[in-house]
């Protein structure tokens, strides 16, 4: 491993850690004060954080999907995306781990149910039910819009220096639509986390949430360019 | 169609629906959770996130009524009105078509009422019953509020780069104002999408709510070159 | 009145009408729904949306006690300031009737009490019964801060672009802590807006939100030269 | 003492006095209306604003934790160290103090319990009851992610005039996650200044808030420069 990717991948696992940690730590110590629209700025506010902190070292994708949709539109190395993968899930189940230790120093904690806010849908898995259907239109959607706002926001032709602010908002925006619908994914690694420990059926359904997203960014990393052309908008090689 | 016209008309298109999904489908699907903050939150938000995806390909207008104004006050083609006002029709009905398949995977979901957001006024159609007079009043006044600020934002004199975040936050505002009047429109567009769905009295109000947001956001287009003079502020010309 | 002073005015009259609106607006249409948080985001968004929309034309002050503030720090022509202010209070009262006949929309609206979301304080005039001496501090630290903030984001050392973010979110912070305390002034125009149609105590009160803020802006137009020297970051003067 | 250094340590004792009075006056005064999503607004925007008022001058630290960390990563010069800490307390305990006079300007404000935000944790110093160990690993890692960000926001290779957004909304999400543990330190100053006149309980355990976020701070000091080289982002030294 060279030394630069090897500072991609610690600031890549970092920022995913930050990210699981912000977002279900939210959701799982103060959901209950902040509601909804909180968990939802809190997401939203750890990407907007380490984009600005880690960007320019390793292209703030800290997400699996944003990865793919990278590399398919030809803004990122074939040969990185798996070393950028792992590094992703790694820091998203160091998070979850972290935060079942914060979770259990409360004395009434209970680890049972849904207690470190995973992905599910269905009567069983989904905050209110939604079914199958609405859960694959949520997550192919907003991630094909997400990794759309990414490659438009760091387009050289945009604004490069509010790319961070564009796209920390509207993950928190894609929360905001849908954390009733499946607690909101748009990221295999933040789903990752979370389901391995909370297991039952949040873990049953984890290929879902691996899979929706990649095939919503996947189509948004193959859209942009035929759309909008190529553009030499990489901020992720190194 | 020219290839240059055909990307500035997916851009349209894509970040209208954007709006309508990500507007109306907060309200729609977790209204009950966030609030008219969180909803007028995520209206914002839509129109930030696509302003700096697509600012710089199709100057992120999103809205008949902000094409209007671009016309009058000189920074807009007059050619290019019509086919930019059918795309964001367009990505509007579509993103509520979309909006009505999520909404129906929850298990007790009811399309009676206003079941997608739909714009309203008096006892039947507006949140608390407000009026005519204050509906129009509302709309007029909210649009060319709206239309001023788009159009000083993004003149030369101003900084171009912060334009797609005072846009979206004033859009946040003008539905904290307002979204107890009418459900807040400002845009055709997004009064379009919903009321053709929800039918009734929403539908036979939609005249009110393509026509006010156009009167105020017209007379922005005229006002801002009058007070403050001509500036070479266009980012919507190819 | 040369051409260059009248569209000044015009900015400072339609931004100061825009704060009276949208802030009193949001607590008068929309306060029950969107609580002291949502009415201390829209008093906030005003400012920064207009702040970006005519920054580069009047300064964007919107308030006497900024340029009161501006004035005795040097970075602005004295012979502006009675104009600048006149046009404030006019917005403001503009904005206030207009609001007024918004209101007058729903039908079980009752002009009575403090309708308009005037300032005031003591057991009759203050939302939680705070007293003069809390007011008092409240009026001039806040204002004092505000102006300092103001005055040090548009400091040429500092990033001009991006003032109009920190001033408007300032004021969003300053509703934060205050709106219990005395509906939060820190303006002389939007105290003076609201208590005209008000009456009552609101109206006995008045002196004091017009003399407590310009203290405070005062206060930090001497202190900001005097501890951090003197800085070319006017943008108010033509 | 050189002029510069007055210059300095004026700008921190009036940041971190505005981060005390807007975060814990907000929590104090306003926090049975705005929860504790508005009082996680309220410190980010506390820093958010002093940044771009103050960040020229002093470096905008207003944090003991974030002087230690820039001084371990050679950002910071060593023999100002102290004299920053002493300014940042010193705002913080003045803070406090103005705060304790607006506070009691309320009839039925009652100086018992933690009557002034002060940060604690188990069952008789944490808001929900959490032990030591949840609030040790929640102020040295959210405090470590903290100055992370700052040292990687304010790196020359990033986006330097987006610093102080990054940063200061870094703040609200790290409360976000952590008032309900411990009501969110991160910062030594700001917990001092409410605990010496909050006393009992929180006095006792206002070490632990001190040297929790001291190594937190300390770790990233180290650990930036380790992971992503030197940089030359300094914006603290005179």
């Amino acid at each position: 491993m060279d030394r630069s990717l090897s500072r991609r991948l610690s600031a890549e696992g970092i920022g995913t850690f930050w990210l699981v940690l912000g977002g279900c730590g939210t959701a799982v110590l103060a959901g209950d004060h902040v509601g909804f629209l909180g968990v939802a700025l809190a997401f939203g506010l750890t990407v907007l954080t380490m984009a600005y902190a880690f960007g320019h070292i390793s292209g703030g994708h800290f997400n699996p999907a944003v990865t793919l949709g990278h590399v398919l539109a030809r803004r990122f190395p074939r040969k990185d995306v798996l070393p950028y993968m792992a590094a992703q899930v790694l820091g998203a189940v160091a998070a979850a781990a972290v935060l079942l230790v914060i979770a259990n120093g409360k004395p009434d904690f209970a680890s049972d149910g849904n207690f470190l806010a995973a992905n599910g849908f269905g009567s069983e898995g989904s905050p209110e039910g939604y079914n199958f259907l609405a859960a694959a239109v949520v997550e192919v959607v907003l991630t094909f819009g997400f990794v759309m706002i990414i490659l438009g926001a760091t387009d050289t032709r945009a604004h490069p220096a509010l790319a961070g602010l564009a796209i920390g908002l509207a993950l928190t925006l894609i929360h905001l639509i849908s954390i009733p619908v499946d607690n909101t994914s748009v990221n295999p690694a933040r789903s990752i986390g979370p389901a391995l420990f909370v297991g039952g059926t949040w873990l049953r359904q984890l290929w879902f949430f691996i899979l929706a997203p990649l095939l919503g960014g996947g189509l948004a990393g193959l859209a942009y360019p035929a759309l909008f052309g190529k553009a030499a908008g990489d901020t992720s090689a190194a």
